[in-house]
């Protein structure tokens, strides 16, 4: 996992994903899937970066390069099985949010947007 | 501070900012601002919600009803007071990113996207 860095995502235009969700009790596989998923992920074309963190609140936001990686990322089979044992086993809670990232700006260059 | 929780948001479009950040060691009044300026941002016209998470990286999300609601919100006074503070002091790296979600689906609702 590396999703504890600050992701080096390109000039807008891009796709971000924004699941946020809150964990069932007990871990009962959670973390070495979440560690999996965030593999896989890196490989699926497209892929642009990942940020997560949870404090109660968990959030998630990878970046595609457009919908499209992002819709078939949420399509490959190993992640659906995941999603559907989230639904069943590790999410009290979640929401998922698909975005088009219009304007960036950081401490890196200045005042972009 | 209640940013604990997942944000009931309306049916999308509304705008999200993500806000990625890295903390310099140590407080420094960073605890104190930072629930002030989601107090204050409670209080903004467009406001629709926040999420927030730290661990090693921290997110926070803001949900607003448009990019005008969000971008008149970056001018808030006291706000531009603690975005100057955060440059200077609090953060070794942040990113921010003002995105138009197009699709939200969640546990709470089943498949709406």
């Amino acid at each position: 996992m590396d999703g504890v860095s600050i992701a080096r995502t390109p000039e807008p235009p891009y796709t971000a994903v924004i699941f946020t969700s809150l964990r069932t009790p007990g871990d009962q596989g959670y973390a070495r899937m979440a560690a999996r998923m965030e593999e896989l992920a890196r490989l699926q074309p497209g892929f642009l970066g990942i940020e997560s963190a949870r404090e109660g609140l968990g959030i998630t936001v990878s970046y595609w390069s457009d919908d499209a990686a992002a819709a078939a990322w949420k399509q490959v089979h190993e992640h659906v099985v995941a999603q559907d044992r989230g639904r069943e086993v590790w999410y009290a809670d979640y929401e998922v949010r698909v975005a088009t990232v219009t304007r960036a700006y950081g401490a890196r260059d200045g005042e972009r947007g």
